[in-house]
């Protein structure tokens, strides 16, 4: 079955084979799809004459653009966190809104009273929104579990709503987020669950295809994160960092010797670790919403990365406590304004960098043949005009492996 | 005839005569709108008995609040400026960008050149998007013109579009944007033109219900911009400023002693300007998405007028240099994260305090009987959740006066 997508004003795509951040920019093209795969890109006179019997699809004049990969989502999660929001906007110290219910381990604890029910239906809301703002492939964690069974109760609801929804859902397992309240004073004995129960039985059950860990002070130390990472990998699970995000603790580095695909946050960076990520390729994933949304004066040094020829990959941190959107067009914005990247660089670090985050650079993340017909119709003028008029919701069509799956109202 | 807006999850209002930030928050009542006026809020079963040929609206278990009236936008300008907002974000100086076809003076140059047909069509289009996202009244300025001719041309687009489009539109006077070219060697003759010429004869066609100035160093001095705003007064119109914004010139005193209905930026307001203007019940508008827009660390300081006991009214500051944006719901997430503002006063600056900063506060602001039917009903579970969740347009409907003028898709 061929669809053709025609009346485009033109198609704004990256380039796989790019060396820097050039968008490929062609006006009056149109896009045929071939089952659920980009067949080719061309000028409408040839191809209409090429496919006689093809199924024409209105571009309405909108640009098409590939749908954004967020490579860094935590959705898997129960109670929404808005009166922390307001206690640490208003100052309150971590102590008081953890005593009124707030912080990750609080997250934890109403997360393991939650139904596998109640959280698919929490969850298919939440996810549901990612393509309404042109989002049609996300990584999701899970993370607010800290057991062997509720860290599969959240793994398997991914698996249920990616059955529910038009949107590419690849899950990662975090158990390693935190350690739980009941392991605060025996810390080794968690690590011991996780590498001995928790990743087996996730590998067992193929609930993930990736393995993060929360490297930071107080948190997980880099040796342990080492410990669990290799564990993930014997058990074909791909390793994944938060790094180096509050405090420097050679997270980077650490990502380029276990081999992960990613190292995300960043913040901290050194100089080695720019250069042992770029060595060993491993993809920074920066996610700047989460410093706008603490309100923090600092952001990572996307320009860094990018001067060393590191392709930076850009996500929303979606998670109750330190980012709640969905809205990777408003990341754009906020990464050129705070991460001074130019914006071309936000657009490709929205789609083919984040597939690359995520291993899925061969499908999604750029308009080419071969490729998933993931493609986003936006109403805009140019592709800068994308994060500069900001706040607002450009996206007005959104095709999923060729299907329509979501349209604004006129 | 009347309309009765039920099966709504509630009402979620500020109050006229609140002494403090304190909203009303009534769960499962209904609106009554007679005509395009709220007659009484209650509870359904004695509402049916009572009006029982009513039509009835469903308002889908969403919550009732007052629509946004953003107090200072400037809507009427020929170009969008994507290409200088990347200069600036990748650290272009003034001077580069101002070569490169940037700043208020080039928008000045290119508004000239455009037709009024044109510019009621961009006017149109871009002034659509704020009930898109809740805002149902806008003050908006002129400016961009800057000659007798031009300026009264932005205020008859102004005019065009305000009968085109179901949301009010307050007009504002803004020849004292900046000083034109031509007169930047003589700026003593632009400032006779504005007194003596401009101002009487948009006074003589009622173009604009205030006069605004852009009081600032190497813009309009403090002498200059009293000399204007009384001119204005004396032809009907009541003054605003735009003040302290990149320095502190005495602005929200002039404020006050011209007895301005609002004093708007003020990030470098003086003790003695809160004084005066609390004094002189001059509301304060501040303009979060500009500092956010233009990557500046600094913010106005909300608390100090608050705890003042000014009613701090917020606004979008939309317009194509500084703040691209008409939704006012990230400009409720902007001020709380950045100005420490509480997530009731950051609901009372969008709708009450900002219909006063309009002299609209007895139609608009609230909703409670005998003022417009101003609703939006949105989908969130408390009031805190709308600014938390952000980058997310929350409005499902939008009535104007009674009048359902948007809604969202399903």
């Amino acid at each position: 079955m061929i669809t053709i997508l025609e009346n485009l004003a033109g198609v704004i795509t990256p380039q796989s084979n790019a060396a820097a951040a050039v968008l490929d920019i062609r006006t009056g093209v149109s896009i045929v799809i071939e089952d659920e795969i980009i067949k080719e890109i061309g000028y409408p006179e040839t191809i209409r004459a090429d496919y006689p019997d093809a199924l024409f699809m209105d571009g309405q004049g909108y640009w098409a653009m590939p749908g954004f990969v967020d490579p860094h989502t935590h959705p898997v999660f129960f109670k929404t966190r808005e009166d922390e929001f307001e206690m640490r906007v208003l100052g309150k110290s971590y102590e008081e809104i953890a005593a009124a219910g707030g912080g990750i381990r609080n997250s934890v604890r109403v997360f393991r009273q939650a139904s596998f029910d109640q959280l698919v239906e929490l969850t298919y809301h939440r996810i549901r929104i990612f393509p309404e703002y042109g989002t049609t492939a996300i990584e999701a964690k899970s993370g607010y579990g800290l057991s062997l069974e509720d860290e599969l109760k959240s793994l398997r609801v991914l698996k249920k709503v990616a059955s529910l929804l038009p949107i590419t859902i690849v899950p990662t397992f975090l158990g390693a987020h935190e350690v739980p309240d009941e392991y605060q004073s025996h810390r080794a004995k968690y690590i011991d669950i996780l590498i001995n129960e928790m990743i087996p039985a996730v590998a067992e059950e193929k609930l993930a295809v990736f393995c993060d860990v929360f490297c930071e002070k107080n948190v997980f130390t880099t040796a342990e994160s080492e410990r669990i990472l290799l564990a993930a990998k014997d058990h074909g699970m791909i390793p994944k960092l938060h790094a180096d995000e509050l405090h420097y603790t050679g997270g980077a580095e650490l990502a380029a010797r276990v081999g992960a695909i990613s190292a995300d946050h960043l913040l901290k960076i050194s100089d080695e670790g720019v250069r042992a990520m770029k060595e060993a390729g491993v993809i920074p994933v920066l996610l700047p919403g989460t410093a706008f949304f603490l309100g923090k004066p600092a952001y990572a040094p996307a320009r860094k990365m990018l001067e060393a020829g590191l392709p930076v990959a850009l996500a929303t941190d979606f998670n109750p406590g330190s980012s709640m959107t969905q809205n990777m067009q408003l990341i754009l914005t906020i990464s050129a304004i705070h991460m001074k990247m130019n914006l071309s660089e936000v657009i490709y670090g929205a789609t083919l960098n984040s597939a690359r985050a995520i291993a899925r650079e061969t499908e999604l993340g750029s308009l080419e043949p071969g490729k998933k017909a993931d493609v986003i119709l936006v109403d805009i003028p140019n592709y800068k005009y994308l994060p500069y008029h900001y706040g607002i919701n450009h996206v007005k069509k959104v095709l999923r492996h060729g299907v329509l799956v979501h349209e604004a109202e006129i």
